[in-house]
């Protein structure tokens, strides 16, 4: 990490009851930049409200007399045996929010028991990253270079250190138009190490980064992937029914329903609201992750009613990192479990299978 | 009660024009942390919230010449004749809100002439309440203990005190996600006699009251209190078709539409739009008793020209109760009544009965 | 009037734009008690604020190329000939809003061209309304005494001042619960000529005044009244399709769309979502008079397309009077003609009969 | 230029994130009643806002793996290549913003590469805006006198200036009800060259403009036009269905659909969402230009997907004029057409005609 860059340091508990305390922490240790770069969205911010208010547009009916008592939130996924459901969504450059960045976090996520998905532009190396976060499954998020040798090297990376899948975004072929970095004139401060063939990092602003990395991806990219690794491959950015077919026919494993966190394209729906649609044309065919705008325990329990078999959580994540290192990272993954468990005991659902089952309300007055 | 707690302890006249003024008034007797935990509710306040606008989902619209003067609300029930289908719903601790406690609410609810409901988590004992309470039939809400004998001693209480019900709260089996009491720091600073073999109370959090009582509430818990009670017994949370059934089968003999007044699970329907869903699926076969966001007599007016029997209310009693002890009550129940009468008048509604056959508008434009 | 009530007494011309500017001016001249009456509305002022956006629930849709020019607003109407189809509603004691009263708005009105209602709450008699307003059609709104006697003198004085049509209040047989008036302990300061058999006013609350007239209405009213005058009968409150025929087979001549102006049940519907409704019942067998929300042009052109054939406006020419007397009142007229030419010039309609059979489009994003 | 008025004079670069930053500049170069005529709109701002908010209605949905890479924005529309198919919308009086008025707006479009919509009541004559914008196709929009004598030295003169296209304004027939103007005294402190057979302008009121222009427009003046000329006449101001096939069957060869932004009728549908059901209408047997709301690349996608074959901007070009001259009208059209790309790449579109084949997905949450 570049020297002069000063952001979190703290390792330890924290103290929290929503996502808007971890907002305003993260705040006041993460540089105004780094900040806004992490925190905003694209444009007028009408998807990313969306992103959020959308779960309104689902209820979820309370359920009594269910013979529900300490639900189990617990959830094997490919084998693995996971505490919740609730998993790490790639996130570039921790050490924007934390000095110990990707090492910490994958810590905290390996401690809670979850997967942790690594971006290609995370900065650390996948080594360190591996090294921290012993127990958790390792996904690799891909953001791949115009360049097959290069996309050959980190994809031999990925296996390298043991990653389960490879997350190929799918939704960031540019990047959004996120008028809170123009107007502060973020560049990143630390080196970007996994895709340092292509790109170094330090200095450049988030479309020169996206600008280095390929823009024409296709399901050739996905057949690529698939053709030079055993590694499952997830297509992530997809919020539209033709897009799963598309993703399927050139070998994609599974489906990460995602609109990037509201920071890429304004005036598109909200992920939640694309979730059913996709749900229904992937038709259990392979798993599908769900992220953007979850910030509660209900919200999990809304994706998972809807399709989704992990939800993935970032921006809370981060912020949790930035206030408590490894140990914040962990709360904040406890603290949606603990938030899932209250709904799951008022929607009298004792499992997550028991969630996958239920039907939620449509709200009609909207 | 702790004596060192110091709450409302004017008895008398109280002068309100509406609810606002109550809880203006209310927040100003009521310590802080005891006045957060009355008044507000789960996580972000949506479906608590929800809860009063959802009454313009439903329009009343006028009806003229209706040959109408004087609208008698007085309804029969149970072969009890009540000065209005308004009830008071249970609420703990009524000593959070007046040092007299349910003495007073319930002397104010029988001046008025009306069913009262007394908690399981009441700060006075069923006799104390039943001395004070004249002449008001009572009901008897129930957290069950996980112990059977213990249940086998309360609802003997409730028996030996004249309740002529018991309202199986079933939608309270965890405490919801209060942010507010978790703020505040609010723990109990007075006693809960009537559950104390399974509950003292001082000193507890919310979280914890609940987590003494009964979780794992099934249709065996109606049975055990049926075949245990000669005693009619009302499933209490109920929003959803599916419940209505498994609650009657079980031996239900009411069905109480709530959410709790929007305290247990954010992300839900309001209370009034599930209440057309389970009417439907009640179909006239028991009564049903409506709560959770009344503030007004067109909500009284809407709920039961919606499917209700009686209409029940929390907050605006407590209020009242805290601002002018049995008065205070009393009085907040004649203004209801009173607005009920003035909407009446202009609907074109003679008796409740004439309510009870009003077709309400949909509202369009929501 | 009451010596000591003082209010506005300037006569000539008033500066306004539009309606928010005649609200805040009238504030200013009108006594608070006194303004709060007249401006406010029933509890929450949900169907008040409806009353007015209720009108972007349809949308006037721009036709070009219709070879309109200088639109024509003149209607005739039971054989007289308006200005324009927008008419003055029954309001009670002008004399609250300027010193002359209904001497002042009833010329106004004259000088306008079109039919002035009186109220039987007038604070000046029909006598002195009629010497004043000479040219316009007199219209007398009814509040019915619950002496026969008494009706029969009061409708004897109207025929004797020429009224052509006897409107019969239907929808406040007891005052709206209006919390301003109770807040400001308003009671009126002026006394009501016309109805002083029963009810002299001065000192009196209006639930008072409201109480003192009769509240038992139904369809043998209608039938008195149309028995004992040959002037028609309309009825003036109507919402809903039922009460159309209720109302036409008692032998009322006339229905009247209203819902006093969101001063009477609050949580009932914008009379303009009415409107549609009452039309189709009334089928054109009998006039439509519109109120209830009406501040605009667009607003006017909206209800004669949507079935009505009068526009009744009552604040707006309030306040006008208060501001500028006779010529304020006939300026609030002009002013709305204009603002209605607009309309029509841009909606391509060259006559009120070109609106009646204009279609609105329905407002699918509300 | 009347030598007395002051307005933005500057020459160069502008810096701006957005629309919002252009207003806000423009607004301090801008004398106060020129601002507001030029950024108000009609009575109480419903359409004028729902211009802008109704985009939302639609919904772009992302599209992935589409093999898109630097989108194409360049349209061939008759037989002109242009940068994108973004047009400059006919604004009055540029001399208001800037004072080198047209001549700079024209440069800076045609610099951009598109076509120019020179206004009636521009304040430079036909002949100084084509010798300024040189290599831009120049279109025409004609507000026609009552006199046809002049009309035809008008079309004269478009055709001598190498017009291509006539452009007849048929919404704007009188003034709309624009508050703003009166309550700042606006009047024209410029002339108006073109029409000042009809108008000289300085010092009149723009209702006196509008009324000394032709307000009996019908097909009869489409026919005149197309008779007189060879030039293809556009009507623009079309929202209804009707509407189209008269203006075609009058001999018009495109349809502009606009409701002048949001300055004509209030309460009328957004510009947006008319556009659908006119393009319906014509089923592509003429060009679609669309105008009103559009502040962002996504607002010019979605009218492409909805049907519009070009996308005019007004007040964006103008406060982008008033800063920084051709200069600042350039950059404004190249700052659009970025937004415009990033949505392109971001939706999977490569060119024009893809956006064109687009379905946007139904916003069902408003």
């Amino acid at each position: 990490m570049s020297n002069s860059y000063i952001t979190g340091s703290f390792e330890g508990h924290i103290d929290f009851i929503n996502y808007q305390d971890l907002v305003e922490g993260a705040s006041k240790v993460i540089p105004g930049p780094s900040f806004g770069y992490i925190h905003s969205g694209a444009e007028d911010l009408y998807t990313y409200d969306q992103n959020v208010t959308a779960f309104n547009h689902k209820l979820i009916v309370p359920h009594v007399l269910m013979d529900v008592e300490q639900p189990d939130t617990s959830f094997t996924f490919d084998n693995d045996k996971l505490t919740a459901p609730i998993i790490m969504a790639p996130v570039a450059a921790h050490a924007l929010a934390h000095e110990k960045a990707e090492e910490a976090s994958a810590k905290g996520v390996s401690d809670f028991g979850t997967i942790y998905t690594a971006s290609s532009f995370a900065s650390r190396s996948l080594e360190d990253i591996r090294a921290a976060g012993t127990t958790s499954p390792l996904w690799f998020q891909f953001y791949m270079s115009k360049d097959d040798g290069i996309n050959l090297n980190i994809i031999d990376i990925a296996e390298r250190n043991g990653a389960k899948a490879i997350i190929l975004t799918a939704d960031a072929t540019v990047g959004g138009n996120r008028e809170t970095d123009r107007r502060t004139g973020f560049t990143f401060p630390v080196p970007l190490p996994i895709v340092k063939e292509y790109q170094s990092g330090v200095g450049q602003t988030m479309d020169t980064v996206y600008n280095s990395a390929k823009q024409k991806l296709s399901p050739k990219d996905v057949e690529f992937i698939a053709s030079h690794s055993k590694l499952p491959v997830y297509v992530k950015g997809v919020q539209a029914r033709e897009d799963v077919n598309r993703s399927l026919d050139a070998g994609a494993k599974g489906i990460w329903v995602s609109n990037h966190g509201g920071r890429q394209l304004d005036g598109g729906p909200a992920a939640f609201d694309s979730l059913q649609y996709v749900a229904e044309a992937v038709d259990g065919r392979v798993p599908i992750v769900f992220d953007s705008g979850v910030r509660r325990g209900q919200h999990i329990f809304k994706a998972l009613a809807s399709g989704a078999d992990l939800v993935a959580i970032g921006r809370p994540a981060i912020y949790g990192l930035s206030l408590g290192g490894s140990t914040g990272t962990r709360e904040v993954f406890e603290h949606l479990k603990h938030e899932l468990e209250i709904v799951m005991q008022l929607a009298g659902t004792q499992t997550i299978e028991d969630i996958r089952n239920t039907t939620l309300r449509n709200n009609n007055f909207i």
